[in-house]
């Protein structure tokens, strides 16, 4: 893909491409959430994707689009997340290199994931500057290809087939589609699929209102990528890429946001009722559901689960 | 039921009887903990259950083996624990009282939980004497059937349903099928579908080292409760029934123990990497495989997760 559209051929396509490397995750529900929200929800299970988050799905298929001769000399990326995770993963089942740039200062937890995954790390100062000078040199020494965590057509086309197994696990479709929204890759890819095959479905990003810039860049028409994100929604503090932000103005209805005692409030339901782990990133469409009760009262709801991966010697509670 | 056998047909009675009550639950895997385990493990996952345990199974078996007129009249234990939330969903159903006898220091989320479900709770004396005098006067005063939490063969037949989808759900069968083993409700009726519709497989017991009255009992041909348990499994600190002490020696093939530490690192391992919340009781048939790793080196082997009921603010690390 070579220009900066995604659509649903794209997305079907990412489908094909990645189906034999990732999971068809299962929709869950819970009686006693249902009640408590006033809603009839409908869980989509991206902590139970490969890597524990979804990012799974669009790491494969940038990987995938990849030509022969790119693939052969690797991929790379900087991050501390479940991109990097995710890429390693990908990388790891063609026997190329997936190089990661992270922060001196990444928890020791994320390292050993990475490391975990094969991805070979290199460590820089924690510094945005520091971050894509190291990835430049980097990809200028091994030739391999930069793949950005979210602002990429391919890994958007990849994120947005959560959505695409969510309208066959659906009948009939949901009221709602709410997906958590930080750098912006899962709400676009999901908005577009959802757009197509359930045009009645209103696609609402869902944010913590202290890393609020989806929500204010999509009420002000102007793209805000925020500065200084104030949340335990840590996998949520990247600000919204600017592709994506064109994305999710043509195809998201609403982004509405929930506070972090809501977030933590949801996190807990989740892991007490539900008996799933899912990090406080992934509560934030259950936490939206909470705060906005009149908004969906007696509604059918899809929300989509990112990850689960979360420290578990250091609760958010 | 009028006797203390329990047959597969016992069990597919049991099964019938409860489809609309309880979950199918799934069955599920992990690429990172079978290399780390060196064997070939698929995870019953009956901590996603109704009432987030098997316990749910038996319960709602001997509610529905009731008559008309013994139902009416309601149904008791005395359980702090999985059984008596498991008993009072079952009696919601249909509209009857579930008079639960619990101690006065029981844990405020488990009478919360109870509570949750519609039980009706007694509080008595901590002691055994106290919970079974209440009980009696209680069931005396209000006709109430007594449901005991695992020495019932209605009990044990529903518990059993677990293995009998398992036979459904893994094709080939596993060589080996491991269940935790506290009163020995769900091992027993376990055992007994195994050997009926997968005669091929072994079946084991998974005990804590520090509650090891049915791997003693087992090896010695005599029944010896244990009176003073001291685990971290805090579900299996129960003493082993004697209907199911019979009922295991006439059909299991082995007990095999692991310790505090081990059951603790297996169930780290599953909350991080299969995102499940499951409590350190349904970890021991994990902990076990890890702690007799010649025993399962290369094999298919089928493990049942009980239950996921822990207090999340009380980690046990």
């Amino acid at each position: 893909m070579h220009d900066n559209r995604v659509s649903l051929d794209h997305i079907r396509a990412a489908a094909r491409r990645i189906a034999s490397y990732v999971h068809r995750t299962p929709v869950m529900s819970s009686r006693l959430i249902n009640a408590e929200a006033g809603c009839d929800i409908h869980f989509k299970c991206e902590n139970l994707q490969k890597v524990g988050a979804f990012k799974a799905r669009g790491a494969h298929n940038a990987v995938l689009c990849l030509t022969p001769e790119q693939l052969a000399r690797g991929v790379a990326t900087h991050s501390s997340g479940n991109h990097a995770a995710a890429l390693a993963l990908a990388a790891s089942h063609f026997d190329v290199p997936a190089y990661i740039v992270m922060p001196e200062n990444a928890p020791a937890s994320k390292v050993a994931a990475v490391r975990a995954y094969g991805g070979r790390i290199t460590f820089c100062e924690s510094t945005q500057a520091a971050r894509e000078s190291t990835l430049e040199t980097l990809c200028e020494r091994t030739g391999a290809s930069f793949i950005p965590p979210y602002d990429h057509p391919d890994v958007i086309a990849g994120q947005g087939t959560a959505a695409l197994e969510l309208a066959e696990q659906l009948d009939p479709a949901p009221d709602f589609l709410l997906t958590p929204v930080g750098g912006g890759g899962l709400l676009a890819g999901c908005a577009i699929a959802s757009k197509a095959l359930m045009p009645d479905t209103a696609v609402i990003g869902a944010e913590p209102a202290g890393a609020d810039d989806a929500m204010r860049s999509f009420n002000s028409g102007q793209w805000q990528p925020q500065t200084s994100p104030d949340t335990v929604a840590d996998g949520l503090r990247t600000a919204l890429g600017q592709l994506n932000f064109s994305l999710i103005r043509a195809n998201v209805d609403a982004i509405l946001s929930a506070d972090d005692a809501t977030i933590i409030h949801a996190t807990r339901l989740v892991w007490t009722r539900m008996k799933l782990v899912i990090e406080p990133s992934a509560a934030v469409g259950l936490a939206v559901v909470l705060a906005h009760p009149r908004h969906f009262a007696g509604k059918r709801v899809a929300i989509v689960f990112s990850g689960g991966n979360v420290d578990i010697d250091k609760l958010p509670w």
